[in-house]
């Protein structure tokens, strides 16, 4: 327990070297290695249970809606018709019960690669995916996505901060763009995870997909239903928005239009 | 020194119970108390100089043009002719620079308390201001910042972080709301301060003030003259759109129109 200093989590590793997000903590819940990875559960005192994998802060009951809401909601509603859902990394469930929010949804399945932390693990044929940790981006994780994929699929998965991670991420746009036809790259905030925002990189097969304009509407009072405390229709639209430095870098160095 | 915790600067206060930024140090350059503050300036392991005040970090080289270029240029882009300018707060003059940059100011004036901290220190009639710290926050002071403004006149402060203040920034606008005819929030992004992204009010004695489309429209070649590593049009637009729990408490219960 190498990242647990008196009554403090400290979140401090390599990749984001010099920077450390703190978490007090109240009790520790739950400390497992198991085959995968080091798994740590604290109850906080400002942020309810948090999810600790490989010492780095993976979820916190108090934010994670932020978080859940629009890697499931964003790739849903730029899906004509959302069937069959994958879900790689489903870890504590709380992207699949977004899915499950959804009434064309028929069938999710659910991957989680540890059995302490899984909630069904399961394989099989999808529509679209969200997920995953690092160790995953690879051009074969990426060609596997594919073949999964059905026509119109759409494929959605976390990529990293914006002010840390811009090399890693313009690689992961990089080996998106030689396998998939249309991509998009946008950012949304949270709080105790990765710095406080992170980004996200949606992919489709049908390169007429738009992912800036959801095609489902939601009236105040559907969004309200859905019991969205974060996803709207103008913050999937908001969120492509690009700061130029970040811009600069995964578009027009690529002389790509956004 | 008491942030001070080995290698590394801790942000720990009773505002933000439970949660702490932590900045590796690569050396300490200044600390002083003056009259008014603690003043400490670290060199950094990955930001650059950091400064901090009173125990809180207030800005780092790497990441401050972010927050810099938000609070300048959202006000000016929504100001039909901006002129005179009153920068309240002005610290290292980041602001400043940034508000020099438009040809239509003719005047800016910058006020610091702490002349440690300062660049110049005036007083005078003003158009609009950018600025302040907690303190400040107070009916008196938002009375006399509308005392300092003409017609049209617009006012930008800093309006902390939508996960961890809400109740502070409802408070805020409120007051807002009782002074000026035209008030609105948005937010954005930047990462070594308040937790990686800070909330914003605009205020105008003009009702019309459309604060949510910018006035000036700045081609890509001109946002590239302006030298603009974070601003532009879209990004303007996009940091109103607010999620779900902070439109809630800051527009539907109060009744009023976004």
């Amino acid at each position: 327990m190498e990242h647990i200093d008196g009554n403090w989590f400290r979140e401090e590793n390599d990749k984001w070297s010099g920077y450390s997000t703190g978490i007090e903590i109240e009790r520790i819940l739950c400390f497992e290695k198991t085959e995968h990875q080091e798994i740590l559960v604290i109850k906080s005192k400002s942020f309810g249970n948090v999810l600790v994998l490989d010492g780095i802060i993976s979820s916190a009951e108090r934010d994670e809606f932020a978080y859940l809401e629009m890697m499931a909601n964003l790739p849903i509603n730029c899906h004509p018709k959302p069937e069959k859902v994958l879900v790689v990394g489903a870890g504590g469930g709380g992207v699949v019960k977004e899915v499950l929010k959804h009434k064309s949804v028929r069938k999710v399945v659910a991957c989680e690669i540890d059995k302490v932390q899984v909630l069904n693990v399961l394989l099989g044929k999808c529509l679209y995916i969200t997920g995953p940790g690092e160790g995953l981006f690879t051009e074969e994780y990426f060609e596997s996505m594919k073949m999964s994929l059905k026509q119109d699929g759409v494929l959605c998965f976390q990529a990293e901060n914006i002010f840390m991670d811009l090399p890693l991420i313009k690689e992961m746009m990089t080996i998106s763009r030689n396998i998939y036809p249309k991509v998009e790259f946008g950012y949304s905030v949270q709080l105790t995870v990765n710095g406080g925002h992170f980004g996200f990189i949606l992919c489709s097969l049908n390169k007429d997909t738009s992912f800036k304009e959801p095609l489902k509407k939601y009236t105040d009072k559907e969004t309200k239903e859905m019991n969205f405390k974060f996803y709207n229709n103008d913050i999937h639209r908001a969120c492509f928005s690009l700061p130029n430095f970040v811009k600069k870098d995964l578009y027009q160095d690529a002389l790509i239009e956004q």
